[in-house]
């Protein structure tokens, strides 16, 4: 057998905690697996001596993991610690620049810096994987990246955060507020330290930057996807997605045509006989359109202790068997830079949802507005009249430029019968 | 760039003209993916002048398919010919004996002859590769071998047969008869020139015998799996497991528990929320149980040109860019001979369809041969008269021994009011 894969890992919170673990109880499945041991020589974190469950006393401790990729006795080191700066991208540097692989679950370090992290790896011919910083459980990197490797990739799509994925799916099932759910949700620990990565698509943002370098070779290009999130969701617009065939999803997507890169995250509806209407709760769900495969689809839980750290348990089994392939599976000198299209020519049909202070008249103003600009209908639904008077109207587009759209809804705002201003969410044909 | 890898195909059908075509239409994406170029050098097949839609001019032609291996100017063989035995087997033999890597699509072949081709691998230093085999576009072994090899895995489950999966898709849809739906099956071409190989079942237990090697690192034991196939399945008892919140699906599912290994595949009753339920027509799905990952479910097309040639193609890029890992992802000295557990002591509940002559009296009858072997049941449903007076009679046990149901149907069986004989469906809690 040969000799032992030397680790140090940084970082240990609930997925470096659950690693040691991993490799501590599968020692002998993963020495099999492997074709050598995968050994842990040293770990740092924060705080030494807080209490865990699970014991480090067996492994060297470093204070400054900054040094860890430094050190004779350490071959890769696993970063842990999260955040796109700061300690994780100088363990990231050190590490690479000293010829050593880089294993991380760190979406944030690969969407903001993939190319330049891929380009120091490649330079040092060493490994960088992150297999466990998108759809933690789901091995989708290795499955877009070599399994479909005999495709041309053209869309990867889907659930790509699961707090809000459990938030919409509460509300449904609930009938409660998005404030309660919020509320509840945060209660229950699975909300980031900072909420606003889940709450407004940004940790989304992270993982489809991510999946596009993956599936197009373009340079990760985080700056450039456009998001919303999911606050202004209500459960009336989940109702509403409900009677009309469709529910409510935060949506990752990104397309790659004649050069030009779309990444989008946004809450779309999506009919209700689409695999990733189903996927409910916490778990995320991948869709990748090969032109060989045609749509693959995968679920699975995409956070937690268990799904995460096996999936950085499974990059060290593959850089323990000498899988040292390019961080973005083509040579990080052959990542096209990314053209970015904008969203103003995107083409999308729409749910659009008026709350008008009286239904009277209000049906030829709206029809006039959207008649201006060109935005053609396809259905609208006058709801009944609320408690105090006023009356919700629903209407589904036909497909529409964004930038028409977004000056019909600007006209429909202004028209003085308008309680709030129009809410409209896409439709998405995926 | 490394020199090219220089291969050969023998068998030129459909998934052979689709591997042609892909590593033709591709070369240039291919060669940046691999690190080098993927050269045909020469191809195989029964009929050298038949008519295809693909050019085969530019490449060497060999009438014998089995020096293929030994020529000097070839690294690799790919086998699209199908068979467990015959010329595939020879190919597969030369080529790995010849100390050149193997790919192929043949389910049979691994099912049949996996353990001691893995060995000839091994012992000769060379990959034997076979993506394709199981759940054509799906990286499913790859998934289990890598991407999910920081788990422990208890079970693999699924719909491995798209053909069954389609006229069980079709029987529902249209209310028509397995017969009918089975000859418009045939005029469609889906079915295997064998289609034995479809409707009882052994093409999915090809596949879950394979699975089991990948997932468990056990021999691969198809003689001991389980089989039953959707033959005797009628629109009555899809129309019966509706109203029930089921659909019938054709399962594989393979368990390793304390060292034991069962193998099964066969119609069975899935909760219509179990992502499986939603799997129509020809697709595959398939779910793999890990400890750390939980369940991770996949989703795709299980057959045709691009599908499966594509992941014919993905194993020819792996190999290209060095991964030589063992067939089985453990050395083939460590595969551990399977200890296949019997299904008498299986435990499972069940839907019973009965037809009697008439109910009276019958309902007494039946209960007491079930409370006889200990069959105790959830539910009774006696369906309304037929036009000739018979009835139907519909019942769900509780969990129960297979043997002890088997003995409980044979005493219903003899029962002269008794139609037909008692049809059981399982009814899987996955």
């Amino acid at each position: 057998m040969k000799k032992p894969l030397r680790i140090a890992v940084v970082g240990l919170g609930t997925v470096g905690g659950g690693v040691l673990k991993i490799l501590e109880t599968h020692k002998e499945m993963i020495s099999v697996r492997a074709g050598r041991e995968i050994q842990i020589m040293a770990v740092s974190a924060s705080n030494k001596t807080k209490s865990r469950d699970f014991d480090i006393s067996s492994y060297e401790w470093v204070d400054n993991a900054a040094e860890l990729g430094l050190a004779d006795n350490i071959d890769l080191v696993v970063e842990l610690v999260g955040g796109s700066d700061g300690i994780a991208k100088v363990v990231a540097e050190n590490t690479l620049k000293a010829g050593k692989s880089f294993v991380t679950a760190n979406k944030a370090l690969i969407a903001h810096h993939g190319a330049y992290l891929a380009g120091l790896a490649s330079d040092n011919k060493v490994a960088l994987r992150y297999e466990a910083a998108v759809a933690g459980g789901i091995p989708i990197i290795k499955s877009i990246g070599e399994g479909l490797a005999g495709n041309k990739i053209t869309k990867v799509y889907g659930i790509m955060n699961g707090t809000t994925n459990y938030m919409l799916s509460q509300m449904e099932r609930t009938g409660r507020s998005y404030d309660e759910i919020l509320e509840e949700t945060e209660q229950l620990g699975y909300l980031e330290s900072d909420p606003s990565l889940d709450l407004d698509g940004i940790d989304a943002a992270h993982k489809l930057a991510i999946l596009s370098s993956v599936a197009f070779g373009v340079k990760t290009d985080f700056e450039n996807v456009y998001v919303e999130g999911i606050r202004e969701i209500t459960t009336r617009d989940i109702e509403y997605a409900g009677e009309l065939g469709y529910r409510i999803k935060l949506l990752g997507i990104t397309t790659y045509e004649k050069g030009k890169l779309k990444q989008r995250v946004h809450p779309a509806f999506v009919a209700l006989d689409e695999p990733v209407a189903a996927v409910m709760d916490g778990f995320n769900a991948i869709a990748v359109q090969g032109d060989g495969a045609d749509k693959c689809f995968f679920q699975g839980r995409g956070a937690g202790e268990g799904p995460t750290a096996s999936a950085v348990v499974a990059d060290l089994i593959d850089i323990a068997r000498g899988h040292m392939d390019e961080a973005f599976f083509v040579p990080a000198s052959k990542l096209v830079p990314a053209q970015p299209v904008s969203m103003t020519d995107h083409l999308s049909s729409y749910y659009i949802k008026l709350h008008v202070a009286e239904a009277a008249g209000v049906i030829a103003d709206i029809t006039a507005a959207l008649k201006n600009e060109d935005v053609s209908l396809d259905q609208m639904h006058q709801k009944g009249s609320e408690e105090d008077g006023s009356v919700y109207v629903v209407l589904v587009t036909h497909e529409v430029l964004e930038s028409s759209l977004h000056k019909a809804l600007k006209e429909i705002n202004n028209l003085p019968v308008n309680l709030n201003d129009a809410f409209a969410i896409r439709i998405e044909n995926l």
